[in-house]
C-alpha cells in the first residue's frame, strides 16, 4: 500500500509508490517507450494494460480496438484504489495511507499526434472523457480532490510517447489547491462577495499585454508572475466553479483555445515538453469559491538550488513578451530585442 | 533591473531576471561549460570574471592565479547589487525591483575535482569562504535572506562543470524559509520553548532507521517525508540558529561529514546531478527561532504535471531504504527486495 507523509516542519505532502519505481523511465537515464510495437496504448495492445474503465467507440468489444478514446487504470499507480483511508499521526510523523485512483486517458489510437493535430471533435472528445471520468470518480467519499493533467515529451515525466491524459485522486486537498481556495476566501469576504479569478480575467483583458488569445467563452494569457517561460493560464471568462461542470456548448470553445494555444507553443518553440492540468474546486464543494482554469507549463528551463532552497522561481522571459511572441506566433529567434 | 513579482494568488514569488537569459545553458538543450581551455574558474583565465570580491592565496595578486578558493560577482547575475528596494502593489500586481546580490565561490583551481574527493582542509575552506561571504552582506540592511546553495550536474542546472557554489541575497525572505520559521514559532509557543529541529534530531537519533551517519557535532539524516530519493539533510545536534556562528571548532566536523555523505551518494548513486543549499535564519534575527540545516537533494527523478498542479511530490525510494543504502553503502541495484 502506497503512504502518504507530511514533512515535520511544513505542509508538504510526499507520495511514496514503490510501484512507481518499477515503471519503465521512472528514474532519469531510463528510456521511455516510443516504439509502436511495445506501446501499450496502440491498436491491438490492449490487453498490456489494466481493464478499461471508460471507451468511446462505435462497433467492437470492450478492451479491443475500435475505440477513438479509451480510459484505464495506470498500471504503475501513484495510489491505490482498495481501502479505507487511515490518518496517523505520532510525534513528528503524519502519514494517510495511499488510497486513491491513478487512470490514464488515452487521446488517440495514433500514436504520434501532437494534441494540437488532433481534430476539434477529436479534442472535444478528450474533454468530454475527462468530465465522464471526473463525474464517476467523485461520487466515491474517500477522495477529496482530482487532478487531470498531461505530461507530454521525456523531460516533462511522460514515460510513454503515445498521446495520453492522467487523472490522479487523493485522499487529502493537495496544499497549492489549498492555498487558492483560502486566498479566493480572503478575498471574497475582503470586497464583499467578488472572483479574484474573475478579476484577473477582466484586468488581464483591460491591459491586454498578457492575452494570448481568447475567444467567446475562454481567455488564454501569460500570468503577470509566470513561473516558467511561455507559461499561460486558459480560463472561462465567466464565473465558473468547477471544471466538472463544463456545459455542453462550452467544450468546443474549450478545445479551441487549448489546440490553439499549444498549436502555437509546438510552432514556435519546436515541439517543447510541457505538463498542464486542470485546477478546478475541490470534491467536497462546501462554501468553497473557486474558478477552475487550465495552467500550462513548457519545460524550457531547469529549476535549481536556488528555487529548491527558497520556494522561488528564476524566469528568464519576461510574460509580456511571451505573450507578445505567442501571440503573433514569431519564433523566439525572430524577436528583436 | 531585475524585478521580483507575486502571484497574483498565492505566496509565490518570481525573479525576471533578463541577463540569465544570456548565459550558456540557459534553456534546456544549450550546452554547460566543460571544456577547461573556456573554464573561466581555472587558473589564468581570471579576467574571465568580474574582480574577485574573495580570494585564499599564499602569494600573487588580486584577479591572477594561485589561489584556492576564490569568489566573485556572478556575470549573469539573477538580482542586481545596485539600487533601493522599491514595492509597488497596484491592483492585482505586487513588484519588488530585483535588488540582491549574487555571487559564485570558486572551490578549487581543480576543474575536475568533486567535493567528496576535496582534501579535509579545503571542504574546511569552502566552509570557511561561505562564511565570510555571508558575513559580509549581512550587513547590507537591503537584504532580508542569503541563500547559499550548489549545483553539481547539467541535469541539477549547472552551467559550468567546475566545482563551485553559489550566493544569492533577496530583498524579501523566501516563502519556505518563512514556512519553516512560522512553525518553528508555533511548535516554540506551544511547547512551552522547544526547538521543532531539536526535536528532530532527537527523535530520530532514537528511531535510528533514518540516519545515515553522525559525528559529535553533526547528525545526516534521510528525512521522514523526503521529497526526493536520496534527500539527505544533515543538522547541528546542538540548538544552532544560524549557519554564520558556526564555530571554528565545528568547521572540521562539518567539513568531514558533508564530504562523507557526498562521498557516499557519489559511489553509490554513479556520481548523480545534485543541489544542495543551507537553510538558516533570516538576516534580521528578532525573534526568530530557527535552526540551521544543509538539504542535499540529488536529481534522479522528474517531477511531472502531478507535482506541479498539487504540490505534492511522488517519490519511488522510502527514505527508510535510502538511508539503509547509504548507510551500508550499497549498490541500489545489490540491495535484496
Amino acid at each position: 500500500m502506497p503512504e502518504l507523509r507530511k514533512d515535520y516542519v511544513t505542509d508538504t505532502w510526499v507520495v511514496f509508490s514503490a510501484a512507481r519505481a518499477q515503471r519503465p523511465g521512472a528514474f532519469r537515464g531510463g528510456k521511455s517507450t516510443t516504439d509502436p510495437e511495445k506501446c501499450p496504448f496502440c491498436y491491438g495492445h490492449e490487453h498490456r494494460t489494466p481493464p478499461e474503465v471508460l471507451a468511446y467507440r462505435k462497433d467492437g468489444v470492450p478492451d479491443g480496438p475500435g475505440w477513438w478514446i479509451r480510459c484505464v487504470p495506470n498500471k504503475y499507480p501513484a495510489l491505490q484504489v482498495e481501502g479505507e483511508v487511515q490518518r496517523r499521526v505520532s510525534q513528528l510523523f503524519h502519514s494517510v495511507n495511499g488510497v486513491g485512483a491513478h487512470e490514464i486517458i488515452v487521446e488517440t489510437p495514433e500514436h504520434e499526434h501532437h494534441l494540437s493535430m488532433q481534430s476539434e471533435f477529436q479534442v472535444q472528445e478528450i474533454i468530454t472523457a475527462y468530465k465522464q471520468r471526473y463525474l464517476d470518480l467523485i461520487r466515491d467519499k474517500r477522495f477529496k480532490y482530482i487532478l487531470i493533467f498531461k505530461n507530454h515529451g521525456e523531460r516533462a515525466g511522460a514515460s510513454i510517447s503515445h498521446p495520453h491524459s492522467q487523472l490522479i485522486a487523493t485522499p487529502i486537498v493537495p496544499r497549492r489547491i489549498m492555498e487558492e481556495v483560502n486566498a479566493l476566501n480572503r478575498f471574497y469576504e475582503s470586497t464583499g462577495g467578488s472572483c479574484l479569478y474573475c478579476e484577473i480575467v477582466e484586468t488581464e483583458l483591460e491591459e491586454e499585454k498578457r492575452i494570448v488569445t481568447e475567444n467567446e467563452s475562454f481567455v488564454c494569457l501569460s500570468p503577470y508572475a509566470a513561473r516558467f517561460p511561455f507559461e499561460t493560464w486558459i480560463l472561462p471568462k465567466a464565473h465558473e466553479m468547477a471544471f466538472e461542470d463544463i456545459a455542453d456548448d462550452e467544450r468546443t470553445p474549450f478545445a479551441r483555445i487549448l489546440k490553439d494555444t499549444l498549436g502555437r507553443m509546438f510552432g514556435i518553440l519546436d515541439d517543447p515538453p510541457f505538463n498542464y492540468y486542470i485546477h478546478t474546486a475541490p470534491c467536497d464543494r462546501k462554501e468553497t469559491k473557486y474558478h477552475w482554469h487550465l495552467e500550462i507549463t513548457p519545460r524550457l528551463t531547469e529549476t535549481a538550488g536556488f528555487e529548491r532552497g527558497t520556494g522561488f522561481y528564476i524566469n528568464p522571459v519576461m510574460p509580456e513578451d511571451a505573450a507578445a511572441i505567442l501571440r503573433e506566433r514569431v519564433k523566439l529567434s525572430d524577436k528583436p530585442s
